[in-house]
């Protein structure tokens, strides 16, 4: 799929955070993550592929390493390669984030 | 740079469109395109590397290999490694892109 809508793209669970995929090739891929409010997603890291996070919508509080941030729409926050990061709703709004990874982690 | 505000680095001049680095990595980079009405960026390919557009405001014709569309807010657009791709801003606003290539071209 080359062309492709966000919002064709998005949704949300009452279980947990959606992770929806928008584009990928074999360099990187390219999600939508949608949470509801309280939802998060859990620190972690990614030992050879970095991450960008772009706020589309509502707020999200981002862990990157040891730092902590409150950040809204059309901010872009880096999580390079080997340092844990994550990000909680904690509401009011729904959080939608553009999610960019390469290279592509092989699980 | 860690953070960023797509606002703090965009801009826009007379000349021709704007090229802004938002984030960067060995891995990829993550630019802002920013297009006056009637300025654009001509086709052209990168032989290694994907190429993503999102379209953060305005309204673009983008053209990859021998497809054309316009594209508002809320669009991404893949351009995938030797495929031709190009974009003009038609107006009558601006047009803000979120470019995300990987991996990073070397000149």
């Amino acid at each position: 799929m080359r062309w492709v809508k966000l919002e064709d793209i998005q949704r949300f669970s009452p279980e947990k955070m959606v992770k929806a995929s928008l584009l990928e090739t074999d360099r990187f891929f390219l999600d939508l993550y949608c949470f509801e409010p309280g939802q998060s997603q859990k620190p972690h890291s990614h030992a050879d592929s970095d991450k960008v996070y772009v706020v589309c919508e509502g707020e999200g509080r981002f862990r990157v390493g040891k730092e902590e941030r409150d950040l809204g729409a059309a901010s872009a926050i880096l999580a390079p390669a080997g340092v844990e990061h994550g990000v909680v709703n904690r509401g009011p709004g729904r959080l939608v984030l553009l999610v960019f990874m390469a290279p592509k982690p092989r699980h």
